[in-house]
């Protein structure tokens, strides 16, 4: 398979390459993408890769953030981050690449803990997530050409521990690698409208 | 109570309106609204309608839209519908409104069932439904002077039955009563980071 991989160099994105790049041909993208730059807030950088890329056979989205704030200091401007970013990044990446993915592919979309169990300043990063996987959801009964559409929704990974510790008491971190097999399941799998929790 | 009802002459916030208005002073909120106007997707709006609504117990949010688009033919642009008036519309109506609301007051969103039970062409509605969902059940753990958030998610109404039944084959709609009853357990209830299913 031939597989875009956008947030290639993150802590996840790292792990999911490692899962995937010794069966297929694997394209690095990200801010600083090492086969190809993207930004996801940017609809027109979005169609560029796209136009570079050509034809794929799975994408899998590992990049977009969202502000963390206290909720009483949360602005409609600070919510924006994650409204462009997780929300509409990840979102856009499936509108403007439904026809560069081939038959039977698949896309892979990243969601959060945060969204289910939730933080202290967690509500912009939790609305964003449960945006996604509600598009998620919903857009699978529509995919065409038999193309698939899940999300991985990872828990706080051990190896951002040390920044992330004081935002998630009492979570047990995971592993990236654990991450990274609910990405491989949704790409090699056969099921869709799923979004896959890794708690 | 003072409850502000945002969309009191749709075809739910007038349920709403009746539930509550024989023991409440009502203000009634909306792009023409009897009382006072505003545009949910306009943050300037919204805070000019809280400035001259000053201090209420209850805010109730029935307003608030996205586009039915086949998920081929969305495109960012016809997503972003759904994105400005009933995603960022009700949370903005938090944000901006929680210096509004008194102690042990509320705020009650609007989301709906195609989060739950997809439909074609519900793909921008299902992500707004889903992004209010899990940033009620977030910011719920962050309210301050003891102030709730709830949404109540509706079943498509018998009243608007004529003009969606097209979108909603198989669904057994639901008098825009019950939803409204969903509304007034929010307002009355003690109950918070709650979404009501009128299913």
């Amino acid at each position: 398979m031939r597989i875009l991989i956008i947030g290639a160099s993150g802590t996840i994105g790292k792990e999911v390459t490692k899962q995937l790049e010794h069966d297929h041909d694997i394209i690095r993208a990200g801010r600083n993408g090492v086969d190809i730059t993207v930004d996801i807030t940017s609809p027109d950088s979005i169609k560029n890769m796209y136009e570079i890329v050509g034809k794929v056979d799975a994408v899998v989205n590992a990049s977009g953030g969202a502000a963390f704030s206290p909720l009483t200091e949360l602005t409609p401007e600070i919510n924006e981050k994650g409204i462009i970013s997780k929300l509409k990044g990840q979102v856009n990446l499936v509108l403007l690449g439904l026809n560069h993915v081939n038959k039977n592919g698949s896309f892979t979309l990243t969601t959060g803990i945060m969204m289910d169990d939730p933080i202290p300043q967690g509500a912009s990063a939790a609305m964003a997530n449960g945006g996604v996987k509600a598009f998620v959801k919903s857009a699978a009964i529509e995919m065409p050409r038999g193309i698939r559409i899940n999300s991985v929704s990872p828990n706080a990974v051990q190896e951002s521990w040390e920044r992330l510790h004081n935002y998630f008491p009492g979570f047990d971190a995971v592993p990236a690698k654990r991450v990274a097999l609910a990405f491989k399941k949704s790409v090699y799998g056969a099921q869709t409208g799923q979004n896959y929790e890794v708690y």
